[in-house]
């Protein structure tokens, strides 16, 4: 049907009327005291959400720009920089690495398999003459549903001494990412994931020790230049216009979110993971992350039996539920549930009893009809 | 009056009620066919307002950034380009240059002043072994009202070799930007100006000269690569998230710009240009721009016996009306009214109304009452 699109995909996540209300808004001057209410509000929720201190300054772009700002912004041409990759955005930020002549050294699982922590450790007690200046971490590998152990990984970086930069696009908002205590000098996101907002807004936190790297950092930036962000965001400004109706967007999501609680908010995330989980077990439908790494945001699942796309595409057809397919080499063989963001229980029972209804469509019988559902229904009835 | 405001400023501009309701829908995924066909529309129209075939890309990014993009790809460390600077934005993209490493050879004359494009023609003759690799010029410059001689100065640098490279910002939408007819190479803009959408998505329209300078363009970029954006155009997508609601507007605004017409847009600007300068002249206050060279899109006032941030205080306050102020040395004495885009003659008469109270509240007297107004609609009645 028309106009019954329902997104369970990593992004963009569905966006509640409330804030869509609010971007519906006329656009007001961005260099009016109105507007700078607006920035500093804005700022202070996302300090909130980022359980930080630190600055958390706002780009027009995407989570990919804010990243690669995150990147740049802290180191020379030359430097050694070790990068996390068992998936498509470990990949990319490795890719990022390599297109400014850093000196890139990847630290790779298969897609799939989370990072090991250790492997970590090993290289950076190795690194004695301390030539590694950053780590760059993707907490939540949304093209593969794992996450991974940056808390862990952190502390080895913290006792190294080189910098930890994260891309959280897929785990802020939706599991406790307490900036501070991890001691994370980069965090990168983008709004249209745990937000709950739509993209075009990208957001970067820089520890003290990042900004103390900035000073000799010499890789070339001008819109990216985090410096004129943090300048400018201590005057509740930006560098450049900013993406207004965007920042009213934020503005409305962040309220909704505070009045939701940060516990709350990771509670109904792990919910979501255990009953999308119990349900595509109790479906016999392989997961591609095992338990202990799947993301609180999306759920990767390998069928076997039953072709990915096929699923996809009756979900959507028949159901207007939109799920992600495989990227790179995945495509075909997995689809993904994305349950991040605006999504309730409901949204989860929805989606699984469409999912059992397009298996049955497509012939696929390794299952007893109405396990899926009975397994989320009792995760989310046990919580 | 709250949710009275009216802006009168060059950005963000007046954003139609249809386009504001389209933002307003819930985004769909990016990587569906449903959204690769609003890429295609956006993209074609783009095409026609820009009148060229070349190809014209989609940034989640500010003007700045679409900008950058424009200046980086298509040139390598130590390369050397000439850059005409007239205003905050012209110093701006010289900032750009030499923030990458570049050799910025700045061709300036006073703020206020419209580029001289016999020197830059001199110049471009002079540089016989063709070290001059790029010529940036600002098109309008925003934070004066000037409208710079692009069509003059890019048959020079065509007959040299060069690539023109142009900030067409608040001039695209405003008035003919003919870049086929002109030989712009690199013409970029951001959708808060002559688009009616609000700020956050950047355009660049490139040629196939530029491309051609891309294939051994060195300097490093990754999210501002426009290689990636051109090889994902050509499939109608993007290669990072774009701003999906950004989308939506503008392809709505887009749709109202093909009803009105290209001869139409341009006439309507035209006729505020001149309505607005009748109206200051008539109230006795010094244009800021010559006549030759007002922007069509921004008419900057200097006025003396009364303070400029006053007249912009008393607009605000009493009749919610926002203007802009002066930049930089200009703070203060400038004050600047934005008429591009979603700016009607009723809403160029409404600001002059209300200037004409604002300077009778201020106690200035040189103008007889009603002298604005009279000029304003001679203009607007004879077109």
């Amino acid at each position: 049907m028309d106009d019954k699109l329902m997104l369970m995909i990593p992004g963009p996540t569905p966006v509640p009327e409330q804030v869509l209300s609010a971007m519906a808004k006329h656009p007001i001057g961005h260099r009016s005291g109105d507007f700078g209410k607006i920035v500093a509000e804005v700022t202070q929720n996302l300090k909130w959400l980022h359980q930080t201190q630190n600055d958390v300054l706002i780009l027009a772009a995407s989570g990919t720009g804010a990243m690669e700002a995150g990147i740049i912004n802290f180191l020379s041409p030359g430097d050694r920089v070790l990068v996390g990759t068992n998936g498509k955005f470990g990949e990319r930020w490795a890719e990022v690495t390599d297109a400014y002549g850093l000196q890139t050294e990847r630290l790779s699982v298969d897609w799939g398999k989370p990072l090991d922590p250790e492997a970590f450790r090993q290289r950076l007690e190795s690194d004695t003459d301390k030539q590694i200046k950053a780590v760059i971490v993707t907490h939540s590998e949304t093209s593969t549903g794992v996450i991974n152990d940056l808390k862990t990984i952190s502390s080895y970086v913290k006792a190294h001494g080189a910098l930890m930069m994260a891309d959280t696009v897929t785990s802020l908002g939706a599991t406790s990412v307490p900036v501070d205590e991890w001691s994370l000098d980069v965090v990168a996101s983008g709004s249209q994931k745990g937000y709950m907002i739509p993209p075009g807004l990208g957001f970067v936190a820089v520890s003290a020790k990042a900004w103390e790297a900035y000073k000799t950092a010499k890789l070339p930036r001008y819109y990216l230049d985090l410096g004129k962000y943090r300048k400018s965001s201590a005057k509740d400004t930006t560098p450049f216009t900013p993406a207004i109706n965007l920042f009213y967007a934020m503005q409305a999501a962040l309220r909704m979110m505070k009045a939701e609680g940060l516990e709350n908010i990771f509670a109904r995330h792990e919910r979501l993971r255990q009953a999308a989980r119990a349900a595509v077990k109790a479906l016999n439908m392989p997961l591609y992350a095992a338990d202990e790494c799947g993301s609180p945001a999306i759920t990767a699942v390998m069928p076997n039996g039953v072709d990915a796309e096929q699923i996809r595409s009756v979900m959507r057809k028949r159901f207007d539920i939109a799920l992600a397919g495989g990227q790179d080499h995945l495509k075909g063989k997995i689809f993904r549930i994305g349950h991040l963001g605006f999504v309730s229980d409901r949204d989860l029972l929805t989606a699984i009893a469409a999912l059992e209804a397009t298996l049955q469509e497509l012939g696929y019988d390794s299952f007893t009809p109405g396990a899926g559902i009975a397994a989320a229904a009792k995760v989310i009835s046990n919580s």
